[in-house]
């Protein structure tokens, strides 16, 4: 089985959890509706794309965070050398997380002060955080990982998984709390995944571990 | 045809299969609108996304069952060593049914609680079944089959196809005496996966396949 | 540019080009609408599922051409070894007529006894037929074209290309005597590509070639 | 990290970036609606496909444009040897503004003699050229670049970037001032795109760099 052994299995996991992550991000834009307008001037273009803010700020945002998850798949999945079961099916639950966001997405941007549909939001990215901080858990020992893996890309990645449901639980709160501020902590958190990444406080004099 | 030659043109064939999968799995949450709610309080919000919860569920039970499918496809095709027509044809037809699949799980999850719908969805799966047990049982035999693969997995295999055409079936059956609980045979079908995996009552002294 | 020269690159394209067949096959579905039917009972489900029939049949029509475009396109590019610019254009034309099939499919499965809307969607097909046509004739010859590969599979290859175009005229003509029957041509196509492709009455002696 | 290395992640990274290229492309079909006609005749039903041609060449156009970003995005990829994060999100920024463009073509053809819609969608178009003036900034020069690649190829890649900045400014400037027209320095960029990679006024004597 050399040429359609564990290599190109591992390939091709891979390469489903790719097709689902850019369908899932490209779908994003598909929840925003254009605007049914007849023989309006200027002024009344201008008024109907200005309510439709909340949903390009909502596209670009799930973008960002979609962008995001994918991002650090592609990384974990690169530092793997074998697949099995267990990850097959961790995998699938955190895309079905993802494919639900165009859902979740598009319910937050028609509605962006209310307290429900942004603790919807908030509640989808938690469990995406979770399934993802559980699929790596899994993935980045034996028998998946591969040997050459620094400890410290191991170690900055784990780091990094805790980011989204740290953030989402913030978001979450003050959806609750201050409806229409709640989407601050995800906004900031490529800052903390940088954070995170670094080793929190102490920064260590690690090389650089390669990111993507 | 050194480069271009079978291996490459049954990755290929394989790729285009992931990507119909990822695709009509992705789309199965397209199908969920957003509740149309102008100016409502907490308690409104919440019994709209009440109303949906048929929609969730329906979401999540399509997920497993066309992630079980890839699931399989995936452990399959990492068996072969060639392809030809009648495998891309027969493919083609799982393909077919799978990408209908939004539309009958939209159906169902409109309507949780009503005979035809439900054995609508029973009917799609059972016919995703039968054209994925046909494809298996041509791609697992020469010429097709890599001859490393052991006969212990090839039986494994073919046994776990039966699952989900005998699931469904039950499914059928229950929808059309007990609508609303026709789909716990669907619910039930990883149990049943992993039984047939194992060959049924005798569980045999084979080393545990790698499955996937 | 050993790991990123033609091969590589050759693999892109052909990959791009799945991935636009899959989306299209695959969004076929979506122009089928769910029946809004609120306390139906069993027969009233039955005739608005017997509405959709058209609908079933449009889909899996467009599903079976829409998958021996892509069929023929797997076989044609795995027998290439080079790609250029002449090539990505004929090939993007040829995906736009693709792209457009869920629309052209839709069209005419919402008014499938109507004069033009079925001549609409022959004339898409076509249109597809002829820039396969013509991607295929820059395609299967030099620098583009394997050096392996034996005469007897390109000049198979050339005549299959004549049956879309073919038989597309046919409908599209019978679309406009007997709307209605518009679809008969296409539904033969199966058995013409067959006919096509062993050379017409003469059936020579070659060895019959790996379809895909 | 012999088989998971620098080179399969890169490989994965244009791949994914191929699937968001390959979906956005084809949902542009998907906001043009089916006209609902019921027992129309032949005069009507003419007139209602007439009253879609703006969309069908807005979805040609917007093809076009999508396509030819992707081609290009093909041919500096196929440049690189390696990645890093600033590539990773470089590209998710341009992905960006390529997914948004089912939306921008739909509001535009739509509406295609008013202002407004005609300057967001040239606005969409600009920042997409932005995007890809940046990413290709970062790719094209160490240590992402490979080293076998001729500068008279990087030179003429270079200068088409600009093509796209410059007509949909055009465009833009146009839409304001005489709207309906402002598609033209668009419908011209192939020819803007070959003079600019030509290298303008000068044509030298480098041979033909192969493109894609």
């Amino acid at each position: 089985m050399s040429s359609h052994g564990q290599d190109q299995q591992l390939e091709r996991l891979t390469f489903f959890s790719d097709a689902v992550f850019a369908i899932a991000i490209t779908l994003l834009v598909i929840e925003i509706q254009v605007p049914d307008l007849k023989g309006g001037d200027d002024a009344a273009w201008l008024e109907a794309l200005g309510h439709l803010i909340p949903h390009f700020l909502g596209f670009v945002l799930s973008f960002v965070v979609v962008g995001a998850l994918w991002a650090a798949h592609h990384r974990v999945f690169g530092m793997l050398q074998k697949y099995g079961p267990s990850l097959v099916w961790r995998n699938l639950a955190l895309l079905m997380s993802v494919a639900f966001m165009p859902f979740s997405s598009a319910l937050m941007s028609t509605h962006p002060t209310e307290r429900i549909p942004e603790m919807f939001y908030s509640l989808n990215l938690f469990i995406a955080g979770l399934l993802q901080w559980r699929l790596f858990r899994t993935a980045l020992r034996a028998p998946f990982l591969h040997e050459g893996v620094a400890i410290a890309d191991i170690t900055a990645m784990r780091r990094r998984t805790l980011a989204l449901p740290l953030m989402s639980t913030l978001s979450f709160a003050l959806a609750f709390w201050i409806p229409g501020m709640s989407n601050i902590p995800l906004i900031l958190m490529p800052l903390v995944v940088a954070w995170f990444a670094r080793g929190g406080f102490r920064r260590r004099d690690v090389p650089a571990p390669q990111e993507g």
